[in-house]
């Protein structure tokens, strides 16, 4: 080994050395600074041109390269390298290019995992001289050598795979200590230090490479805290920490039957070697599959000198955000510790100190400042700052150690950031000059906007949770309890705020939920009926929350120890699905200024249209303020259910021939007809689609005894006849039986009944120079038959209306059907001969192309998920393998057939930024989703139109 | 109107020039003879080549001609031209071709009917000239004249289309006849029959071309009845019909404000014109969308000169089939009527007479026959039949008028007959030369073969309807009535022939119904529980006879003012639907010899592997005697119904944990493998397709409070447990809830006890020496990743089972997975990698991809049905529209990733001829179906594959 071989430089040679590198590190600044403007320049003319660009001088290098080299002012890789080099191995290579000071060193890469893996776990030989010339290279730069026992080379070995895994894979520290080095660093630092780290090298390196059990040295180390009575780490004195390596290897020795290895290269090449070999470790592999990250892409490794932030005066660590993550104001935002390791600030023992006067927070307002500490190393971290989010053009997460004077960038990447914090960056960014509209667009992700539409739990009130149960619909609330929904009626009616808790939801209880604040079940998952009824209605829920003891009787919860009375205030987190009691503040949530600019460039890139499904004037109001260019799904039966309604709804339901029907529907007629009237009038001149009646017609009945005696007696009817009326329409699968249009053929007086009333209330409208666009929807299509049926039927209804009482109408309802059968998707090419418009209703044609019952997956979904047989939940974004054949097969079938046709989709699937990028693939006209999604869709439609615009150019 | 002109040829000239007509008539004969003996060789060579060939001549001369004429001993039209003559008009013309004496006549095309109906109802003015001169060639053959007033020709207008549409269209008789020559047809016939034949022409017309209602006419008639107090037509006098015809004459007067018309030309384009104008007439167009007859193919017209049976004496009617139409038999066999219309041989008010003795039946026995009657007639109608069987190669069904002892022939076609006679006529023709074998296979309708496999009624018996349900499994059963399943079982160990009677049946009645004679139930439809296990079982059912009150609880059945007790017997016809108090004597099937013979034939052809559907050794066996070549469907889950199973599968539901559900797996397993041992060693050698457990869990628990209880005792737990996990495992849509192969990932344990059971006893054979190929099929995969979990697990217990106790065996099962989710099929290449085979559940893909519940489709699938918006009951047939294109997928990507694998059918469509067609088309393997339809889906297959052979070579 030519390294233990060196001379050791003498003492004062290490800092000026040091020096020197970061000397040579900021060579090429200039350079790269021009090359950086070009580039800026190129990404501004067309932002899609970047990745292809980018990938290419990656590839023509990955056949020379297998180690790249960074330190000394220049790398061998570029920040565009992120598949061959990792994120992490990427941007420090292009923080070297750009001048700024990295500790040297190198990058082995993914390919080489590749190889590893092939050669079953060996690293080629070939590999090995290219790491062997990479260090002496280091060396070079640090004036240090790996394995002088008076100076010696530290050296990092650290996993970095193209996308971040999170702790997912190993790093070994301090590489290259052993019983001959240490002593050198006894003599650079101090013993303690030292010690310290020859113990940490031995304790990963015996856990990470020789796979023994940790349990051992944990105790070894209480044991004599104990033994000493202490209770820190950093309490221990050298000797102990001596006391404590001779232990260690003792250990390693006796567990693995073999010496700790004393040569570094040794060293070296066991930790290559076990963080490659991490790559296929059960904790990675489950993330991966999670994470959907491909198997191949593989890790690479970067080794690289070791820096101290915690070798005594002089040193810090800490971690920053070139803006504020949280309000997305433009300063710099950041935290540090004073003579420690990185870890130290993370891991939150010592509460860090904020790097300037804008960092300061609640808790640390007396403390001192980095820049009022150490000004000079704080000035310079200020340059670092400006030069890296020039150049990335983005808010940047960074971490610096700075050892005895001497300031080291050790990573840095694209920050995390609130949602508010995003659009504020984008917005101030294109202002700035620094990146354009569409890449604005770009940088927020769309599903974040649901955070700022809500009313959010004020992030520094104190919340002691009572109970977590699921994040069934965002938003928080609060609100004094009730257990029934008559309750929740009368005392908000009285003022009240109210928060509606339920063992679980029922469609009975829809009017409770509208007054309430939000709602909270014990029973239900994420897509039970309170959690899909309360996202409708953009109110706050929290479901499932099973920990929730609920007696209606006593009028009490139980929760741990604790009991919560009826009337009492809590307040529910939808966003977190967390329980509080009393009151915790909330922030309202500012939907103008830079969120409204930013959402009007999003609409100057979007293709889809956006509607939403709102099925009453309040949801419809609600929606168009937030955008929504007309109604998607406007769901007619919802209207039934409201108290005053349900009664006319059963009696129509009980009659025993369309003449007895007669009067019931009758008195429907007139309410429907309000309904859309005050419908068409909010959303003039916008499309409103309204689909006739869908769910089973046993779901408008009440199902205990008591409730079926008190419906007897409402209307005048034996129990015994309602009581049989329910048994004879009970459904075996009611998802596949006696719904949707098959109501409209058997019953056709009530498909008449609506269709009169869409009718009439346009005409009225329109009569009243109040542009009106009605579709009328038909629900469950599965044979064309069905369709030229009804429709024939509804035109009839239509012309009547027209011709008997507004012969001078203007208003042309257009009629559709909803693809929401396999089968309509199937024969949509004849389907579409009989439809003006269909409208995709994925949620039913994923319940039945996948045979799955929503309200029965619940018993096994969790655990396809859990075990990775799926990986998303298919209601929650479309299924593009399967469900999305027949979307596609839909779209270009019906099209074929009938060019002019609308297509659309009112799935909630109409929500998911995942699933929009999908029917913009697949050019659907618009999306539905509910009012408070509508700027989520908005967004995610102006990114799909954005990445389609970047396909299409590449 | 030159016709009118023309001059009377004498009385006498009449019948010579009859005579002549009917010499010129033969003049052909000889040539015809040689022509169809060359087709007959053709034929013989390559069946499939027959119809293009056909084809031809008609297209060619389709530009040229509108009006085809025969008579004379020939025609300008032949029998291959039906699309442009229809059925009738094609074989009146190939008639006379082969020297058969027709009436002459002429038929106008279907091509015209077009026009007529583009022209709006007008005939174009060279198609009435073309009628012109045939009319002059009939005059001239007939030596009469149209408008003749001394010697009359009259005409007859019929219809003729494509296809056989009795009854729909119109048909005017006896054109020609006016005031002045009905004088003429006096002295030729006699007054009486002169004047009723105006009578019927003046009523017949205007009903039909002037839209007179005939009620007029009719009252009219009944009045003078009345007057004369007669009760037939056949007592009123000449006076009396003169007096008729000008109460007549007067009525049309009255209703339409003209006279009838006088002009022989204007009756005829009347005439004509109606006939035409009657493709589109409500009827018609109904008829045609139920039975898929194109609107596009019009009819024709045919005008005939008329003949008489009636004149008196020497004259006479009949209809004939040249062989048996109920046993086959090779004898010709018929009923004529003297002195009579053909309408009167159908009309069954006098019994007609045996046209010689091998057609005499039990009423018919003193009776003169034809052959004796007048022999001459007779041998000539033999030597007709003989020379019509010579020509069309298959049994003729002929009507023939008899007119002053002159034969005229005015119709022939393919006689309908019993399964027994197609298969009896299609086996001798094929020994007599007449037909090859593969022509042979296709005259015999594959679904008739189900009326051969089961006992009928004695048709010759006398039989009492009491009521009538709906035919829901074929075959006749004859036994007590019993009204439970345990009742069933107890008397038939006794040795008594027992009846099931239920109101419905349920999964525990399957003891009782598996010793019953047949089943007979008041409710549910032709899918019902009962309806598909009989059919499954082979087992007469007769199920939805709503007419029946059954009272458990008395033992008894009302049914209209009758009684009937428990123990009393009953008959049931399953292919009928009827229910009959006593015995009715039955008739065992034949399956040996021309059946046998001919199913050979079938195979050779045969494409297609035909499996059966069976859980039982016993079921294995009688599919394998009916030809099956192996299992394609063994549900497992069948074998937990009984009733010493039940109890352990409901142990392992009720299990609260893996440890307590080993008790009853093991129990189970024993069972099991007991059961496949049975299977196997019947199916030795061929390849047997076992389903792991599919339906939900709850379907195994009972429902009512004193079943729970009876449980909860049985297995020593409480009541209230049962009851919870029943309320626990309770689906809203069973259908597309935790079943199939979701239990076999959330209940590892029970799949894994059934691979064990199949391994084990496949691999105890095997050692006996007994060929095993075991094929396990998990049941409901809609995702890969659900395959390849499970494939895993199946292959790890058979590695166990081989390696722990059967290290020596060549068992090999292979694992593959239905397609019964429409996902699957969408994504069958990428399941298919993980399949050895496809087995497409049609069923279940039915009832997701049309969003269709078997079990609640009750509710609206009949009025879908009745108003046309469905053509077929889906589930009888496959959709091929629809549902096939799904099924197609899966074979094609199934396929196109992994050529090797085997594809099947095993839903109940695989037993379906229609549908069978259709999977031929697509390219399956093999179809499997209940053991009783085998024999009817190996002829189907045979079809299937002989069509696509002959359009392959077109």
């Amino acid at each position: 080994m030519t390294a233990r071989k060196k001379t050791a430089p003498k003492k004062s040679a290490r800092k000026k050395s040091a020096a020197k590198a970061r000397v040579k590190a900021t060579k090429t600044k200039k350079k790269a600074t021009r090359k950086k403007a070009a580039k800026k320049k190129a990404a501004k003319k067309k932002i899609a041109k970047k990745k292809p660009t980018k990938k290419k001088p990656a590839k023509a290098r990955a056949s020379e390269l297998s180690v790249f080299f960074f330190g000394g002012g220049q790398a061998d890789g570029n920040r565009d390298m992120k598949v061959l080099l990792g994120g992490k191995g990427a941007n420090l290579a292009e923080m070297v290019n750009i001048g700024i000071p990295v500790p040297p060193g190198f990058t082995i890469s993914t390919e080489v995992c590749a190889r590893f893996n092939e050669l079953g776990g060996e690293l080629p030989d070939e590999v090995r001289a290219a790491i062997g010339q990479s260090v002496a290279r280091v060396e070079q730069l640090m004036g240090t050598g790996f394995g002088d026992p008076h100076d010696p080379l530290l050296l990092s070995v650290r996993s970095g795979a193209r996308a971040s895994m999170p702790g997912m894979m190993d790093t070994v520290l301090n590489l290259g200590l052993n019983d001959e080095t240490v002593s050198g660093l006894v003599q650079q630092a101090d013993s303690r230090f030292a010690y310290d780290s020859y113990r940490r090298l031995i304790q990963m390196y015996a856990d990470v490479v020789l796979g023994v059990s940790i349990k051992r040295f944990e105790n070894r180390l209480r044991d004599v805290k104990e033994a000493r009575r202490i209770e820190l780490d950093t309490e221990l004195s050298a000797d102990d920490l001596r006391g404590l390596v001779s232990d260690f290897l003792e250990i390693v020795e006796e567990d693995t039957g073999s010496p700790f290895p004393q040569d570094p290269f040794e060293q070296l090449w066991g930790s290559v070697s076990a963080v490659f070999g991490s790559w296929e470790n059960e904790r990675a592999k489950k993330y991966r599959r999670l994470n959907r990250i491909p198997a191949d892409w593989g890790t690479a490794v970067n080794v690289q000198a070791m820096v101290y932030g915690n070798m005594g005066e002089g040193c810090a660590t800490g971690v920053a955000f070139t803006r504020d993550p949280a309000t997305g104001e433009n300063h710099f935002y950041g935290e540090y510790l004073q003579n420690a390791q990185g870890e130290d600030v993370v891991a939150g023992i010592r509460t860090p100190q904020p790097i300037n006067e804008a960092s300061r927070r609640k808790g640390t307002m007396g403390m001192p400042t980095l820049e009022g500490e150490m000004p000079e190393a704080y000035d310079e971290l200020v340059g670092i700052y400006q030069k890296l989010e020039e150049s990335y053009r983005d808010m940047q997460d960074i971490e610096f150690t700075i050892q005895r004077g001497t300031l080291w960038m050790l990573q840095t990447r694209t920050g995390k950031r609130t949602a508010q914090a995003a659009v504020r960056i984008a917005v101030d960014m294109v202002k700035e000059g620094l990146i354009d509209q569409a890449e604005a667009v770009m940088r927020v992700e769309a599903g974040s906007l649901d955070q700022l539409l809500h009313p959010t739990l004020d992030p520094k009130a104190e919340r002691h949770v009572l109970a977590q149960g699921l994040p069934a619909s965002p938003g928080a609330a609060v609100g004094n309890v009730v257990f029934s929904a008559e309750e929740a009626e009368v005392r908000s009616k009285a003022g009240e705020k109210v928060l509606l808790v339920r063992i679980e939801t029922s469609p009975e209880d829809i009017g409770g939920m509208n007054v309430a604040e939000g709602i909270l079940t014990a029973r239900g998952g994420m897509t039970s009926h309170a959690a899909v009824v309360a996202r409708g209605m953009g109110k706050c829920c929290v479901s499932g929350c099973a920990a929730l003891e609920i007696d209606y009787h006593a009028g009490t919860i139980r929760v741990g120890g604790a009991v919560i009375r009826e009337g009492e205030t809590i307040t529910i987190d939808g966003s977190s699905g967390e329980v509080m009691r009393g009151e915790i503040p909330t922030l309202t949530p500012e939907l103008g200024g830079r969120f409204g600019e930013f959402m009007e460039w999003a609409d100057r890139f979007r293709e889809l249209e956006v509607r939403t499904n709102a099925d009453t004037p309040q949801d419809a109001r609600v929606a168009r303020d937030f955008g929504a260019q007309g109604i998607g799904l406007c769901r007619t039966e919802h209207m039934f259910f409201e108290p005053n309604r349900i009664l006319a709804v059963r009696e129509m339901i009980l009659a025993r021939s369309p003449e007895e029907r007669k009067g019931p529907l009758e008195r429907l007629l007139h309410m429907q007809r309000d309904d859309f009237e005050g419908i068409f009038r909010v959303m003039e001149n916008r499309p409103v689609t309204i689909r006739l009646l869908d769910p089973p017609l046993h779901e408008f009945l009440p199902s205990d005894e008591e409730a079926i005696r008190d419906v007897a007696h409402a209307l005048n009817k034996e129990v015994a006849q309602v009581r049989a009326t329910l048994e004879a329409i009970r459904e075996v699968n009611p998802m596949l039986g006696h719904r949707g249009c098959r109501l409209g053929v058997t019953f056709p007086e009530i498909y008449r009944m609506q269709v009169r009333a869409i009718s009439e209330a346009a005409c009225k409208l329109d009569q009243e120079g109040i542009a009106v666009k009605p579709e009328i929807l038909i629900p469950l299509v599965g044979h064309r038959g069905e369709l030229e049926r009804l429709r024939a039927q509804v035109e009839e209804v239509i012309a009547d209306v027209k011709k008997t009482q507004y012969p001078q109408t203007r208003v042309r309802p257009t009629i559709g059907t909803m693809i929401e059968v396999p089968r309509a998707a199937l024969t949509a090419d004849v389907i579409a001969r009989h439809a003006d418009f269909f409208s995709f209703g994925t949620n039913d044609l994923t319940q039945m192309a996948y045979a799955l019952s929503r309200d029965d997956a619940g018993k096994f979904l969790p655990e396809y998920i859990a075990l990775g047989i799926l990986q998303d939940d298919p209601f929650v974004s479309i299924d593009e393998e399967g469900v999305g054949q027949l979307v596609q097969m839909g779209v270009e079938k019906g099209r074929r057939s009938k060019p002019e046709i609308t297509m659309g989709v009112c799935g909630e699937h109409g929500g998911d930024p995942k699933s929009i990028r999908f029917f913009s693939r697949v050019g659907v006209d618009y999306v539905s989703c509910s009012p408070y999604r509508v700027p989520v869709a908005r967004l995610a439609a102006a990114q799909a139109a954005l990445e389609k615009r970047a396909s299409r150019s590449s």
